[in-house]
């Protein structure tokens, strides 16, 4: 711990802020005790041949929003909003009348100071869901719930697990932002997250997310790593959620899929209508599936949203070595209570630990060990796009049928 | 949510203090992105024809109060404290000699980062308990203890309600003062606190405290509305607190009632004198009696508080529609402990909700639908205005005699 | 409450910070409404004979950190930095190469605000414990578990307490650094921390902890007030954590013991060997003993722990009086997992409350009664010195043999 200490003595005097030139630039910092209160680049100044980017670090005021950082991305074609005191979740992100990401009930971007996760028997998590991507883990995710534990005399004892775990409430200790000195210049937000106790887990979360001037694409590259001695167990899932416009009445889900599972009974009804949405439902109640993705030559997968005209999508790919699940979640309600799908890519089902540790679903970390994991989204416009990210997908699923199951598994 | 975070963008310079010409002025706001964090108006330079108010926003410092908001106006004869950060409560209110408070053990006016609800068996709110108005509810209010609610998979799930709940420890997302342009220019504070979860409430506050220059008398009128696209359960409970002056070995406690029912056994015992209050009392145990107030023909009733002289009183008037029930709270105990009388309307008595629920008393909202409340507090000196409220209260109890109960409902 | 809500808006207007030559300044008061963000004092400017000392205070930024306060007091040749915001806990010391203090997985200094102490079973005091010194209390410390209170309504209810209890976790309200004008000029640190509720313990620590110019030795002396009407129980335990260097494979403790008792089973295997500790051991499971010191003729103890070489050593000086019991905490894991021992001297044991009150160790406080606590600390150089530090131990010990017990207590 000296040597931090030490770092903050020496940077105690107001840290000078990097000039634009620099092209990186630290934001927040643990170790360099920094926090720019507001902050801007511009590619006007930086990259004056790539002129129509820029990037904005802001302070939120009021409410339960009061002091949180957030940093807006312009790539000049697309926008996007990070949000470094929520574990580097993404709000949402923009380009021309499509948007990724919904509205929520919640309707600030809440400060963790103001979050009980065991709040509501275990469910205090939604008092903060709106983002539009939302990582849920590290020690845990899913359901709430009892799950065993090490103790400090060794013992093994019982705990309440919350809703999608902490890292989502944690802030991050480390953000800086690079813009790649040579052409394409790309814009790189990254940012590290502990999830660290004594007895208890010692995980870090590095993130990168980055886009490139005037591209539709986004790419978040995570690696998960155990500073801990001992093996370590970890559950990473990425909740996006979309609402208007990508979803509405005869939105489609697409994927390559091996076998689709209800979560429970009533999910089971509907796995045949499991890919398409209904227009908002007062009273619906949430239908979960558990995908089991195909993969490419390559090990790679692709999922897409699509609205019902089919000119506009998201799709995401990624590795399914890295993220081998693939979690659909609809919750077509009203508009008020939150009309949203969540496309949730992950390493295990949103169960309770405990039964996705009983069903070969949790993964183990050695002391040192990484887990990496890369989304690729790319935001689609016109029928001829969308047409392609269809045709990737049958390719990938080719001649196997997806099995739908009726029932869900034996949890218990 | 993308209109507000484009607002924010939009408004991420610093605010201009809006002149206080314009008699206007926001002092919070999630929406605009505002959080002043010193401000003054006075009448001298805003109404020189009635010069003797002013209105401040502070920031307090230190300890559990670090960054909390507070707003104090002095209408130049009684001055009161909001607190935006804690629900925009009301810290107290002080015209000459008399005071409207008590001295609670907690000496701080509590960040609501520094309280956990959950705490001691629910009890957490007593670790921030010390205004002389604060709101109780607004999902429910009352003792803690175990209710059901309907959880995200539609299952009727259980949940520990925490005493009081949440909302006087929600910080208000937009809060503006207003002084009417025109004579007699009353002053008022405006506050919205949302009470919103995903997959819960979706319920608002907004209040408005107000009062008009050389007045004795303060107005609080809040509206609550269910945002949600479901009906929804709801509870609001004035605790009005009130030690020296007013109450003393002596005092007196006056309303028009129909029934007074004691909240346990213990009340019971002592329902006979339940209006009289005692000296400081090493050890005395709260007792609670939940009284049925009368209304005259326009559906007001009033109740008060005077001191033994009948020379100082309180007095509070409101509507039985909009506040039906009157709980009042008598803890006469020492004064380190916290020597205090609770005059508490509401919409309920603070039984847990589920047992409030099973008696008939928890209202529930249409979606989009709003309960409002208004309360007329006057603060009386000298013994012919405090005749006048006994005058008052005796005009409407009229011929009917109170039914005074010595055995508490029955609650399971 | 009214006076100090006065004196906020007397002082509303920002604090001047009082000039150096004082001596004395206030660095938060929640009475005077004061925070300064930075500051610092040097003995080059305010005590020019005696120049080699200075104080500062900084504000730490990023992550779990934000907004943390920290004194660093360098006294020419030792320095130890305070942190008001995490209950005036000392995160290290350091004079040449001896570090008071030790690596914790936990590597930021965490604001309370991310502390939810009933996290994970009650254990969530773990998620900031990284500190040299952080006091346990003050209603209650040791284990989390079940233990009755008595509630609102006069009744015996039960609460889940929390590992350690809360103190080390509530930001101070009043903290001031004063120099003294006259030789030997010592520097002390006085913080108060108030942990008070309604319908709870209305406790007050006062600390001082201070130190001479180019002293080798800081005295931590605290003052707790029972500020009730009621006798109150209290618990206050001083946890001190030793990493390296002065924990390594080979150091050894040293104490005037009459009884050692392995606080479990599994500690009971190894209580021969209570005062060696190891190297870093993968999967060490702690080891606790629960120690009766012997006083000298003034009632004073001495504790001690030393590197293997006999070369460097810290010793504690306290009163048996004020603290009766010795906690040692063998925590001999990886370093990554945080290599750590414990010197703990406390008016109790680390059970839970219940079991510490069943075995007679729970003190009370009468309404207005102080339960004070010094322990002098000093750091040794070189093998005379601390061959003085066995010697005082031994002479204190005399013929008096040490009990080893191979069971603990039984305790339920």
């Amino acid at each position: 711990m000296k040597h931090w200490l030490m770092l903050a003595v020496l940077t105690a005097s107001p840290p000078t802020t990097p000039a634009a030139e620099t092209l990186r630039t630290t934001l927040l910092s643990v170790r360099d005790n920094v926090r720019l209160d507001s902050w801007e680049m511009s590619g006007r100044k930086a990259t004056p041949k790539s002129p129509n980017w820029s990037i904005q670090k802001m302070t939120l005021h009021g409410g339960k929003q009061e002091g949180v950082d957030v940093i807006v991305v312009d790539n000049g074609r697309l926008k996007f909003t990070v949000v470094p005191t929520r574990g580097m979740s993404v709000l949402s992100v923009t380009m021309g009348d499509v948007r990724l990401g919904w509205d929520s009930p919640v309707k600030e971007i809440v400060h963790p100071r103001h979050i009980n996760l065991q709040s509501r028997g275990g469910l205090g998590w939604l008092e903060g869901f709106n983002e539009w991507l939302v990582r849920c883990g590290l020690e845990s995710n899913g359901h709430p719930g009892t799950d065993k534990f090490i103790n400090n005399v060794g013992d093994e004892a019982s705990m309440e697990l919350t809703l999608h775990g902490k890292i989502g409430n944690i802030p991050a200790s480390e953000v800086e932002v690079i813009v790649d000195p040579e052409p394409p210049h790309r814009i790189r937000v990254r940012g590290r997250v502990d999830e660290r106790m004594f007895y208890g887990p010692k995980l870090e979360l590095q993130t990168e997310i980055s886009t490139e001037p005037n591209s539709d694409t986004i790419r978040i590259s995570d690696v998960v790593t155990n500073h801990g001695a001992e093996e370590q167990e970890f559950e990473l899932l990425y909740h996006t959620n979309f609402g208007r416009p990508l979803l509405e009445d005869g939105s489609t889900f697409l994927a390559p899929v091996a076998r689709v599972i209800p979560f429970n009974d009533h999910a089971g009804k509907s796995v045949a209508d499991y890919a398409r949405y209904a227009a908002p439902t007062r009273g619906f109640i949430e239908q979960v599936y558990c995908l089991h993705p195909i993969a490419d030559a390559q090990g790679q997968t692709i999922i897409a949203l699509q609205n019902k005209a089919k000119d506009r999508a998201v799709s995401m790919r990624f590795s399914v070595s890295e993220l081998p699940f693939v979690t659909l979640w609809k919750n077509t309600t009203s508009e008020a209570d939150g009309y949203v799908t969540g496309l949730e890519p992950g390493t295990n089902f949103p169960n309770n630990r405990r039964i996705e540790r009983k069903l070969g679903r949790v993964p183990k970390l050695a002391p040192g060990a990484r887990h990496t994991a890369t989304i690729d989204f790319g935001i689609h416009i016109g029928g001829e796009a969308i047409a392609g990210i269809a045709k990737h997908v049958a390719a990938i699923q080719a001649a196997r049928q997806p099995i739908l199951e009726n029932a869900p598994e034996k949890k218990e």
